[in-house]
Order: C-alpha cells, then sequence, then structure tokens
C-alpha cells in the first residue's frame, strides 16, 4: 500500500490525518474510487468530473488543479507499482476551529490510498449474488443527495450491515416512495423479456461511472435499454438483475430476498453486457496507455 | 488545548489519526459535546446514556466502559486545567480494510478534544438572534435517524452553510411533512400566548439534554408545556421563540428568514427559564463536584 497525504507518500502506518479534519469530524469530505487495468488509471477524467461535482454540490472549493491531482494519483500508483490497483481519491473542506460553518476551513486535506487490487471472486460472476432490499431507506435528494459521492456513508453502511445479518451479499436500497434506487456501492439493473432498465437519476442515486458505461455500450450495440423506475415487486419478477460498479464491474444477482431471480442462475444479457464491458476496457487502456505515462513523468 | 487519542493526551498538532479510521472515511462515529462550569462536568450521565444510545443504532460495539471513558474524559479535562471548558468525546468504529461492513474494523478508536471555552457573546441573550428556515431537509428517521449524534453531520453543515450566506445566526430545519425539527445543533422552542411548545421526538430530531432539562424545569415550575408539532408559518407567527443547546444554553430568537417573531425582542418566558436553567446549573455543579473529583483521582 502507498498512501499519499498532501503530497507526502507513506506506508499504511505512517498516514494519518488530524483530528480536526471536517472529514472526520462531520464527514465533510468528497471522494472517487477508481482501478487501474495493466497499469493504466480506468476513466479517470470521469472520476475527477464527479469528483469536482460533488465539490460543486456541497460548496466546497478544491485547491488542487486537476493536472495536479491527476499527477499526485498517477505518481503515488507508480510508487506502488502494482498493475492491478484499487485507488481512492479523498479530498477534505480541511482543518479548522470545530464547528458547522465551513468557512471555518480554508484549505483541503488530499489523501489517496492505493493498493494490490486482488482479482475479485470468480464467484460472483460464475453463479451470482444474494441481495436483500434493504428496510434503511436511501437518504433523499432533499436531504443528502446521493448524487454527491460524500463522507457521509452511514446510511449505506446501515444497509449493508442489514444484508450481512442476513447473511447476503450487499443491499439493494429503496426511496421514500418504495422505488428501486441502487445497491450501497453500485447501481442496479434489470432484464425484461429484451428490454434492460436501471432506474433513473431522478429516483435518488449515484450516476455510477460504469452504469453510464454500461448505457453507452448498449445503445451502440442496439439494446433495448432505458432508465425506468421500478419496485422491488418487478426486481424479482425481473428475468435477470445484475449490478454494475467500478471495482465490481458487472455482477449477476440471483438470488433477493432469498428469491430466486428468473431462471436462478446469471443470464445471457448480464454475460452479454460484461463480455462488451470488458472489451471496453480493453479498447480504453490501449488507447490511454501512453497519455497517462506523460502525465506522470511531467509535473508542469 | 488537550487532545486523548485512545489515552495518550498531546496538544493539537500532535492529534491524529489513521486515514483509514471508519469515522474519517464513512463518518461511522458517533459523539458527544459537554462543557464545565467552574471545572465541573455538565450532565455526564445525560452524555453517557446517549452515547450508548447512539452506539446501539448503528449496531456498534463500544470497547470502552462508562467508567473508564468518564476517568479519560476527566483526566484530560484536569491536564487542560480550565475552569470552562468544551469537551468532544468521538468513537468510531476503528481501522480496517475499506469497506462498507462494520466487520472490518474490530477495535473503536477514541478522541476527546478539550478546550477552554470562551463565554459566548452576550449580544445573543440581549438582543436574540436571527435564524433561517432551510430548503435542506433533515434527515428523515427511515434514512438517518436524527436520534442518533453521529460523524455524518452534512445535512447540518448544507443548512448551516445556507444560514450563513444568507447573513443568519444558523438554520432551522423542517422534515419531509414540512414540521419544524430542529437546529442544526439546537432544539427550537416556542411561546404562544402561556403555552410553552417544543416539537416531539416524533419528528425526527436529536433528544437534546437542555431540551430534557428545560422539559423538567418547565414542569416542575407549573409552566404550561407540551411536545407538539408545529410548521414554519405557526414558528414565525409565535409570541416568543428560542434555541437550546447544551454549549448555548438558552439563546432568544427574535428572527426568521427577516421577519421579526413576537415583539422583535427576546420575550419573558425566555428570560424566566434561561433564569431557571442557571439556577438548575448551580445546583447541579455544587452537587457533583466531590464525586467527580473523586474519579479523577481512581483509574480502578
Amino acid at each position: 500500500m502507498k498512501i499519499n497525504v498532501n503530497g507526502k507518500i507513506t506506508g499504511p502506518d505512517e498516514a494519518c490525518i488530524s483530528v480536526f479534519d471536517r472529514g472526520f469530524l462531520f464527514g465533510d469530505s468528497i471522494y472517487e474510487v477508481s482501478l487501474t487495468y495493466d497499469g493504466v488509471l480506468f476513466k479517470i477524467e470521469e472520476h475527477l468530473d464527479r469528483l469536482w461535482q460533488s465539490a460543486s454540490h456541497l460548496d466546497m472549493p478544491i485547491g488542487i488543479s486537476r493536472k495536479q491531482l491527476t499527477y499526485q494519483m498517477l505518481k503515488t500508483l507508480k510508487e506502488l507499482n502494482e498493475k492491478r490497483a484499487y485507488i481512492r481519491v479523498i479530498i477534505t473542506r480541511g482543518e479548522g476551529k470545530i464547528g458547522l460553518d465551513p468557512a471555518l476551513a480554508t484549505k483541503n486535506n488530499l489523501v489517496i490510498i492505493t493498493k494490490k487490487l486482488e482479482e475479485n471472486p470468480t464467484w460472483w460472476y460464475d453463479s451470482g449474488v444474494e441481495m436483500i432490499i434493504a428496510s434503511v431507506l436511501r437518504n433523499p435528494k432533499e436531504s443528502m443527495d446521493p448524487a454527491v459521492k460524500s463522507g457521509n456513508y452511514l446510511n449505506n453502511v446501515l444497509a449493508f450491515n442489514q444484508a450481512k445479518k442476513q447473511g447476503a451479499f450487499d443491499a439493494i436500497m429503496l426511496n421514500q416512495d418504495g422505488l428501486v434506487t441502487e445497491g450501497t456501492t453500485s447501481n442496479i439493473w434489470i432484464v425484461k423479456g429484451k428490454k434492460l432498465i436501471t432506474p433513473p437519476l431522478a429516483t435518488g442515486l449515484l450516476e455510477g461511472i460504469t452504469r453510464k458505461t454500461i448505457l453507452e455500450i448498449s445503445k451502440n450495440s442496439k439494446i433495448d435499454v432505458s432508465e425506468t423506475d421500478f419496485t422491488p415487486e418487478v426486481l424479482k419478477d425481473a428475468d435477470e438483475c445484475f449490478l454494475t460498479s467500478s471495482t465490481k464491474e458487472v455482477v449477476p444477482i440471483t438470488k433477493i430476498d432469498g428469491i430466486s431471480v428468473g431462471s436462478g442462475k446469471p443470464g445471457p444479457m448480464t454475460a452479454r453486457l460484461h463480455s462488451l464491458y470488458k472489451s471496453h476496457i480493453q479498447e480504453y487502456t490501449n488507447s490511454q496507455r501512453g497519455a497517462q505515462g506523460k502525465i506522470s513523468e511531467d509535473k508542469s
């Protein structure tokens, strides 16, 4: 593991942050998680776009340029020196006198955590995973917009904990209207006949970068895809169901609340999309390798 | 300032926490804020009760006994050596592999922040403060219960920020039904004729310790007090309005969204309650001084 705290790269034991940091005190921070494929940082521009969007939602100034942040990310990954790496970028509002007023902190803290990323277990893709519908509802947009990837993640922790207690892999969360929003760290998709469906952003969810990619890939492959709301009943009655996330890619969901979805086995559309997604990864890494190598050499 | 991190007391610059702490990553922490009057820690038992309740809501084990925690709090205050002190106790779920699963951390981190507490500005009590009704709604109980005093405080930060931008002192937050819940770090009260009213716990708010004390004091003084829901319209039309919090005590609210409340000046019921509250503080500190002195000497 290599950790970068405000430009200083250390091992995990030395990486610490002040107890006055607002990320620690209030969860007043934003973050992104990505990974590398064969040493190439995946979808970096999209992650930076979303990081800046999260900051804007929270009215949080970011005191580092995109170029400088990209350089710090690539520099940390270079020190880690792993072909397949996990990278988490956290920007907090900084430290100051204790109080809710954001103006009490004037200088962000930047933390970049990198580690070797183990391969995901093959059983996820072979047999699919079991989810529950959490009784904890997803934060509504009017309170804490799920579109913001922030350090306030207890809502999701509580839902995950319910899944864990029931022996499931993870939880699917509903909004106040009883509609499916997202997983605790993933987006949710269903297949009904030949139709591919995922909930729209207005339902209250994070716009996943893998979600966006799957939407594009589907359209390009002439798959009948739409962003449409659905209830847990429709979800359970789907022919196929799967989740998407940057680190997990495309994972079939074969059981929900103990009941089999469709055939109870990963379906053909899920397999096709994962295969298309993998081709997309290959194309991306091939096209970006040269450019990223150059940025990591050039601090200017 | 004196900061206690897992039993080690230092100055503010050395007090740090791992970037793998779940309090930092997810706001997966609980906390309490109290203060001392003339060197006596106020309402310590009530604060510890609530801390344990917050932990229970989050299914978070606390690996320290009440007695040991009390000892650590008093020890830190003793090193600070101020008659009037602020004390913030933070317990996180601890550190571990990064992931939502609470089981990834097995040992809490304990942080106690103490500092000299300046006297509150007298103008708060003399002329009253101006509040706004925030458009950011308070987190609903079904998502993130406001009864839990946790490290997920962005909801309140966003509301406070709205107040700041409008030049107000602080914000009052509504629930999804449009009913008044609480301030960003206080409870809200109105006076209508001879009736004293505060929203009930079911509305979705933190059960303030000062709120509880004011309810008791009012009942003992035969004041007609009730826990009843009200809308912002009723609030703005009240004869008097005030907020309560551990550090701010009883503060008159004389303007809401730019409009004067009642006479536009602090009212007689507010003044009477603050006076009764001050007497209560005096009685409390006199009765507890000896007992707390003993605990801080005895680690056993």
